[in-house]
C-alpha cells in the first residue's frame, strides 16, 4: 500500500471540515495530519512553511508538487482533480463559484467575527455583539431566499458552495445561533446534515465541540 | 457600434476596483453603470435582481448568460474569458489561487472591520479597534514576507491576486492605515500602483475619497 498523494492538515473547525467533507463525498484517498491548533502547533515552522498565515486546512498534492491553503482554494481544487462537486456546464458552475465566494467572503468571515465576540471575547461588547448578530442574520436571510426555490445554493445540484457553507453553519449550530426561523435554509441544513459523507467529515479529525 | 457583453455595475470602493482595475487591464470591452450606494440603488430591486446581497460588485455576461456577484468570483470570471493575469500552469496557477482567497476570505473582511471600526462606528469601540488593528497588522506581515522573497504574490507573475490586494490596500492608505513599515509590501504596492491601468482602475466610476 503506498502513501496517498493528497494530505490534509487540519483541525476540526468550521474551515477544516470544509475540506474533510470534500474529501469524504468525492472518494479521494487522501491521509489526515492533526494539527492541533490548541496546542500551538499551527505556528510550528514545519506548518508555517506550508502556510504563512498559520491556519488551517492546508492540503499538500505530492503528485502535482502543490501546497495550498484557504478552504475555497481547496474546495476549488478538489473539485477540479476529482471532475466532481462543480458543474463543468457555464451557469451551474459559475452560480457554485459565485456561492462558493459569497460564503467564504461574506458570511463565514461574519460567522466568525460573531463567534469571537459571543464566545471568546472576555469582557462582553454589546456593540460589536449586536453588529455582528444583525450582519449574519442578514446573510441568513440571503441564503433563505436562494434556498426557497431551488434545492441547493447553486441550483438544481449539490456543490461545492453548499459544502463550504454547511460546515461554517454546522459550527454556527453547535454554539448555539439560531437560524431556524429561516425555514428553507433549515430544510436546506438538515438535507445536507443527511448526507453519509458529511457525517464522517465532521467527524474529522475529531468532532467538534461548543466554545 | 454594439453594445458590449459585459456590463459592470460598481461603485467607487474596494471591492469594486478589483473588478474595474481587471477589466482594464485585460483590454476586455465592458460597459459600466453606477451604483450609488449613498443613494441605497444597491437596495432597488433590479439590482437584488442581480445581486441578493445587495451588494457591488456585479458582472453581466449577456454573451453567456451569466450574473455574477462577489469580487473573487468576478475576477476567476475574467481570468478565464481573457485567458489573462491567471497563470495556466499548475503551480503559479494556484498559488494565485490561493493569495486571492488569502485576500477575500482572510485579509478584506478584516479590513472592511477595522474601516467600520476606525471610520464610521458614532461611539468608539477601543476593544474592537484593537482587535482589528492586530489582526490586519497580522495579515500585512504575512503578505510582507511572501513579497520579501518574489515580485509578485503568486511568483514571477502579476495575477489577478495582486489586483485584489493591491484594490482593498489602496483604500486602506487613503483613510490613513500606515503599512509602510511592511518595506516589501511597500514596494510592492509602488509597483502596482504605477501600472496604468490600475490607475485608470481606481478611477471608475470615479475616484474614491476618504470617509
Ligand atoms: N479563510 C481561511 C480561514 C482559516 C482559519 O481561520 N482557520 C482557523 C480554524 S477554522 C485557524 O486555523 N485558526 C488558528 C488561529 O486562529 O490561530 C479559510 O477559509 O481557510
Ligand atoms: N465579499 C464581497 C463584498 C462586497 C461588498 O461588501 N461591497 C460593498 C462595497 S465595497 C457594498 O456593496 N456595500 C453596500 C452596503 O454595505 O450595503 C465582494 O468581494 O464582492
Amino acid at each position: 500500500m503506498h502513501d496517498p498523494s493528497l494530505v490534509l492538515y487540519t483541525d476540526s473547525s468550521p474551515n477544516g471540515f470544509k475540506a474533510t467533507i470534500a474529501l469524504e463525498e468525492m472518494g479521494l484517498p487522501y491521509r489526515l495530519e492533526h494539527v492541533r491548533i490548541e496546542h500551538g502547533e499551527h505556528l510550528q515552522p514545519g506548518f508555517l512553511a506550508l502556510n504563512p498565515a498559520g491556519r488551517i486546512p492546508v492540503l499538500v498534492d505530492h503528485a502535482a508538487n502543490i501546497v495550498l491553503f484557504e478552504s475555497a482554494a481547496i474546495l476549488l481544487y478538489l473539485a477540479q482533480l476529482s471532475g466532481q462537486l462543480l458543474d463543468p456546464a457555464p451557469q451551474p458552475r459559475w452560480a457554485a463559484i459565485t456561492w462558493l465566494m459569497y460564503h467564504s467572503a461574506s458570511m463565514g468571515p461574519l460567522l466568525g467575527q460573531r463567534v469571537h465576540f459571543e464566545c471568546f471575547e472576555a469582557t462582553p461588547n454589546p456593540a460589536a455583539l449586536k453588529r455582528y448578530r444583525s450582519l449574519t442574520e442578514g446573510t441568513f436571510s440571503v441564503l433563505d431566499r436562494q434556498l426557497a426555490t431551488q434545492p441547493w445554493l447553486a441550483g438544481e445540484r449539490y456543490s461545492i458552495a453548499d459544502i463550504a457553507t454547511f460546515a461554517w453553519l454546522h459550527i454556527a449550530a453547535l454554539v448555539g445561533f439560531d437560524f431556524s426561523p429561516h425555514r428553507h435554509l433549515t430544510r436546506w441544513y438538515r438535507q445536507v446534515e443527511q448526507r453519509p459523507a458529511v457525517q464522517r467529515g465532521i467527524r474529522l479529525p475529531a468532532p467538534a465541540t461548543g466554545p
